[in-house]
């Protein structure tokens, strides 16, 4: 199994759970819970298929993502009434799974050869927009968009930091780890520390 | 033409049908009807088609679709006045497109030869996308996140039934019925009667 | 530069402006403005070039483009407290990027040979999906939805109007120029003075 693909179940794993989480606060049922859950855990790495014209699609040549996901679905739905907080679960978790799913991402497109610009991208869309799409079909507030927080800006980081690595002329697994590392202690100093950029402030009220 | 063709005709006329009138309920104009009839209604097929790299996309090949979408738009936008409920029409018709969209997207994944867990995710996402967004765009509550009722759980019973009634040897046409006629009838016993399965409760008050 | 390349170019910078607005409306950190600027820029050419099946994606073939959308961002970031209101330049920049990106859509459509409703689609789509994924993704009403304003209405005109013109013989030069004016003379009309076709009018008030 090559680090890509090891990184892909790792993150579809940890996106499914965030995603059985929200459909737990949405109140749904088993089927609801493994819709979501799918949606979540490889809703970014199908974007990047597609954009990266992969064919087929990560899933689709691999079912056994899908078992993964029903089970994590299945995993949340009986177990989650003994967490003290799902958000709070939920929060964290996600910060797991953006740190494998970047540096998944950041993967594929290096091994393709691509400039620097797409690499970096892929690395955020594939971290991003799976849990981007469970909040906005969840209607949740998208994570993305959590004022005074690191974010998208985490998956940026990471991304770049595998770029800077890999020039350095370090192996792959040496740049995904500084990749990982990077997004996930910016997103969990976040969380923690309340570690932020500064962020636009209007003068008046908003409109 | 093709049993998935036929189903495919049959879908996007009445998915474009409820998207247009959840253009009524935003009180759009008659390219917005157009719009949104359009958006629901090829939805869900062109996802698919994206993910199993169909080449064109059906509505490309075949723009009479979008002909259909347009008539439908139309038909709505001057006769949706006549209706005693628009929200309850929409609901019964959505039923209908389902049933009809989701052995759509089984037939072309069948056709392909793909293993069963695909198969069931294409009749799903088939299915319920075209909805799903036209209610995203329309800030809409979506259907498959309704508390208590059966929408991806109709759809997933389908597909299944299908690949079911399949592995038993039967023609297409067979499996397919099946497929329409599961998914059909758990919908509506929704609707009607308030089937459901156990819906995740938390305990305290949600967050 | 072919003159699609240039009108691609011109619609990625006016509507990454956009975005970088909307950013600010939900007061974002720097890198919150590229990821919402990008996303906003590229979302309706990417989905074009998806359902084109063209290969590889502008932004992935150029990554240029991804520069234009971060200096957009950068130049929001930093002087967007200079501007009177946020939102009537949000609406005014958006009018602009509408009139080129629909000419932009209908330039590949034509130059693919594709029948005229895919002509027309691809211009609708090109003009409309950056700004309703901004909209969708930042929780503003999206502007496809604004009622009694011309908007989806505006890019129909001008994809119709650019095969009009080519149907009487005219250089793409002539059909492209025509669809922008047409597009931009709408839209701006609209937000000027109000121009609007009929909306559906329910006699009930909204559920």
């Amino acid at each position: 199994m090559t680090p890509a693909a090891l990184l892909d179940f790792a993150s579809v794993a940890v996106f499914a759970l965030t995603g059985a989480l929200a459909a737990s606060r949405a109140q749904l049922d088993l089927v609801g819970f493994t819709f979501i859950a799918t949606l979540t855990a490889v809703g970014g790495g199908t974007l990047r298929d597609l954009l990266l014209d992969r064919n087929p699609i990560f899933w689709i040549a691999q079912p056994a993502y899908i078992g993964v996901t029903v089970g994590a679905a299945a995993l949340v739905f009986f177990t989650a009434h003994l967490l003290e907080s799902r958000y709070k679960t939920l929060l964290w978790l996600d910060s797991l799974a953006l740190a494998v799913a970047v540096p998944a991402g950041v993967a594929i497109a290096m091994g393709q050869g691509q400039p620097a610009a797409v690499v970096l991208i892929m690395g955020m869309i594939t971290g991003t927009f799976g849990g981007l799409m469970r909040d906005v079909v969840c209607n949740e507030v998208p994570l993305v968009l959590k004022q005074g927080e690191l974010y998208v800006t985490a998956a940026f980081a990471g991304s770049a930091a595998a770029l800077i690595v890999q020039a350095l002329g370090h192996a792959p697994l040496i740049s995904l780890s500084a990749c990982a590392l990077t997004t996930w202690a910016l997103r969990a100093g976040s969380l923690t520390f309340g570690w932020s950029l500064p962020v636009y402030k209007s003068r008046p009220p908003r409109r």
